[in-house]
């Protein structure tokens, strides 16, 4: 089983919100700030701050690029992540907590980092 | 059925993402602005913009104020809205697609406008 970040790196992510659908994470860190590997549940990303980061899972690595203000939808995955911008990184999640409906949730499947459906 | 805010008004509320599992709505708003009676699914909504707001279901009335950057549970509702505030609303709205699991969505049942679960 994935691992949790609130549990993996909890001076970066924290619980905001939490019912019986969802859970809310708010994750802020500065520049050069890394995340040990972890898990996310299918997601929808919305960015408070620019960010810039580089994203690692297995082999793959992907470097991801928003502005603030932007939402994203991050499909169920595990990596590890880096700041690699020069400034803060500000953004919410919020996780879904029920199981998709249908086993391909979708274009987002199997890719790494956030994409725009 | 609820009347869909982006169709009751277009030059309030516009889709940003959509999946199978999720639609995203971005609101903005100016001072004085009114929105028609609408109806919201179970919704996560993220302020981008501090909001102060009234809204006005049946006989009920709440009055709204958030800071930039919150997060918070708007259970399945219908209402209308008004600006009440002196600047601009900017806001989102995490709509979850699939039906609620059990018959009481939790604590945010019932109660007009957005809570903390």
């Amino acid at each position: 089983m994935a691992s949790d970040p609130v549990l993996t790196n909890p001076g970066l992510y924290r619980v905001v919100m939490e019912n019986e659908r969802v859970r809310v994470l708010e994750y802020r860190d500065a520049p050069g700030d890394r995340t040990a590997p972890h898990g996310h549940p299918d997601s929808v990303m919305v960015t408070l701050s620019s960010i810039r980061r580089r994203l690692v899972a297995g082999g793959q690595e992907a470097e991801v690029e928003l502005d603030s203000g932007v939402v994203r939808w991050l499909a169920s995955q595990e990596h590890s992540g880096e700041n690699i911008g020069d400034s803060d990184t500000h953004a919410i999640f919020v996780e879904l907590k029920e199981p998709a409906r249908s086993v391909d949730s979708g274009p987002g499947q199997d890719r790494l980092g956030p994409s725009t459906r």
